[in-house]
């Protein structure tokens, strides 16, 4: 896709979002070219337009309330390569170029809890 | 792994894991072999004990307010893989293999509605 999309075109996206009562619907990304699964996060109609408009994924950061445009402080941008809706509008996927590491935590992404017959292991 | 998972296990699994007002956590299935994100739905702490003990996916249905064993009525279930919980707890990940549709349209996946420069366009 090239960027910005056309703002008819971010509008029928919108309109099909369905966003809960708090304004916001989750994002699952995944990395498009190896299918790793980097992270969920939540997005608002906002967040949407500016994702489709720039190429950057922007998320609502629920922990401190306000627009967060990943990869701003720590260099860790995700670029949108396909924009995916679920079948009831509740759940998006992007397909994304991470740059570096998708977790706070500095690891590539964020699901490193594995459960195990023994318990929590955790992954490096 | 094999199932039933240990109690122990299972009940580390659950204290690691932050459930939302509601008592829900997002749970992302993604089959295990090829990468693809299947469907994202809703788990209770009862579901993941439930999922943890038979190896079987079960979700908590928010629509019908009711536990929810995927596959049941359709006949297209989940066997578990690998359940891994994110960095803040608050996001589970899935490895499963699915038979047949996960999606209730029959599509393999819910990810179906692509955002493109003319606007939405379904896929197969």
């Amino acid at each position: 896709m090239t960027y910005p999309l056309a703002e008819d075109a971010i509008n029928k996206a919108i309109a099909q979002i369905k966003f809960n009562d708090a304004g916001l619907v989750p994002a699952i990304t995944q990395q498009h070219d190896t299918g790793e699964v980097l992270m969920m996060a939540w997005m608002t109609a906002d967040t949407v337009r500016e994702t489709l408009e720039s190429g950057r994924v922007c998320y609502w950061s629920r922990s401190r309330q306000e627009f967060w445009r990943k990869g701003d402080t720590s260099g860790h941008i995700q670029t949108l390569k396909k924009f995916t809706i679920d079948c009831d509008g509740d759940t998006l996927l992007l397909q994304i170029d991470q740059v570096g590491a998708a977790c706070h935590t500095g690891r590539r992404n964020c699901f490193f809890y594995d459960v195990t017959e023994e318990g929590i292991e955790v992954k490096d």
